[in-house]
């Protein structure tokens, strides 16, 4: 979920996410053949904040675009998450996603790269039902965001053998294998929207540094993070020896046993569970912690920035309050 | 290679066939991350007779389009191609294609996962770039031949466990899986050579026309054909128990003593290798050789037929003569 019931637009959203979900439900459904469609209907009852087909809707709400003519735009970028998501599974040999068997494992390895293929084709599908007179801006802005995943997903996979890995080349791997993708939706929900090109830039700004936020977010749920809410186990990362924004910051400021500390997650590709609290402690005191917070905010703060340009005040506020829900979920 | 140096248009095929070569050789050679795109490098250096983009070059042309505003379509449909071969490979658990090793042999599934879909993502960006006008048709054909060649290639997957599979049952999966690719690089390049409805529709036909005879005669090879020549192993087919046009249609004459042993291909999971020459001749005495033939005949004389509605006459003598030396091929 996002934001809090008492909040003036979680109904809204919810309302939206709902549609979305029913048409994730049934989108699959009836398609044949059962041995391809029904793991790819299995993969998208997986739930979820279902925060990328909501940028588009709302993307094309804010430019005075009809939600009603995106909703197949809204699916496509879902499915283009989800392709990601059973693909990304594979390689990290996941056992569970949200509480569920990952695909691969509810099936198998040979099924699960055939149907992320499928739920590709299938958004592309979808997204062209959408498209009207400015089709090739949105295909590019769609196939953009395509063509960085892959390559953010690359990087992402370079890293856990590469060392010296600085802050900035963990920030431009994220650009790509998160924020690209928020960056395209909101993108997409302006252009089909008709809005205009300050609008669209402002949007996809917005997507960017959310996305952004978001990822660090991530990263820092994984130390501080619920663990029942979160539903992954906290201290995963650090398990795993992760290169995520707070081990690289870590690196950054830390010095003697300290360094030599975290030089052992490296060496030994993660730590045992036990190990966890005194490695949060060690962020703690390098303050680390603190400084994923600021980075966080500032992201945060920018994307805010980019919104003011927004003709509604509605709309403006609809966009700060999810940009601070993000920031303040826990899962 | 396809037809002879002593055909009229082996030099005009050769000449494009080097140019799209050529293209494929570039495309990714300084695109980053190199973990990504030099192994896409290595799977489009991998040759063969270019077959698809062909089909969208000759067919731009035979409308009336210019060759050089399709070639990064043209490119497109290759990349799709290669990146259905990587992924199909990865299934198939297969060596090698071609001679080489397959991209998970030479590197590693994970791999050759990520590095599929990005032939895909640059396959779209490719398309991108030779639409103008008539962009959705252009999309909706490439994307329609996505979704069709990964059903057809679940239903090849399905046919694997299932019994009783028809023959008709076999020509929709290699309508799907074969069939729609050729369909689709024919169509995409009518549309933008800016044919009419008539010949974007006889071209498309001959595509899916000429798929159905590829994919029988590349059946029909896997027992006739020269080892050296075709590449793969002669008798692959029946070695792994797979159901090809030439056992289905063999279960569909077989009786008593025939009919067990054909069963035992099923049953067992595939032959041996010196059974090989027992059911070749089993094939050739139930007479599904010329079975296949004919139907090769067939199709391919469905193919001419749709082609006659072109104008020019060289046009018409071309695709005929490709369509002639695709069945007279011998891998």
């Amino acid at each position: 979920m996002i934001g809090d019931k008492k909040d003036k637009f979680y109904f809204l959203y919810e309302r939206e996410r709902i549609k979305v979900e029913k048409k994730l439900e049934q989108l699959l459904q009836d398609r044949k053949p059962a041995s391809l469609y029904l793991p790819g209907s299995y993969i998208l009852r997986g739930g979820g904040k279902r925060l990328r087909p909501l940028l588009v809707l709302f993307s094309a709400k804010a430019v005075g675009g009809k939600l009603s003519s995106v909703y197949n735009a809204a699916v496509a970028v879902e499915l283009l998450h989800n392709f990601t998501l059973v693909h990304d599974d594979i390689m990290d040999n996941a056992d569970k996603r949200r509480g569920k068997l990952t695909l691969h494992k509810k099936y198998d390895v040979n099924t699960a790269i055939l149907v992320g293929d499928s739920l590709l084709s299938v958004a592309y599908e979808n997204l062209l039902k959408d498209c009207k007179d400015n089709i090739k801006p949105v295909l590019e802005a769609f196939t953009k965001g395509l063509v960085e995943v892959c390559e953010g997903q690359s990087m992402d996979k370079d890293f856990e053998s590469k060392k010296n890995i600085s802050i900035s080349d963990y920030i431009v791997m994220i650009k790509k294998k998160t924020a690209a993708m928020a960056e395209m939706c909101c993108k997409i929900g302006a252009l089909l929207g008709g809005g205009s090109l300050k609008d669209i830039r402002a949007l996809a700004n917005f997507g960017e540094n959310i996305g952004i936020a978001f990822q660090i977010q991530d990263d820092l749920l994984d130390i501080i993070g619920d663990e029942k809410e979160f539903g992954k186990f906290v201290g995963g990362d650090l398990m795993e020896g992760k290169k995520t924004f707070l081990l690289l910051k870590a690196f950054e400021v830390a010095k003697g046993e300290d360094r030599k500390k975290l030089q052992r997650v490296i060496d030994r590709k993660g730590i045992k569970l036990d190990e966890i609290l005194v490695y949060r402690e060690l962020y703690k005191k390098l303050g680390v912690l603190d400084d994923a917070k600021t980075e966080i905010k500032r992201y945060t703060d920018k994307a805010l920035m980019s919104v003011q340009v927004l003709q509604n005040n509605t709309d403006r506020e609809f966009f700060t309050w999810l940009a601070n829900s993000l920031i303040k979920r826990s899962k």
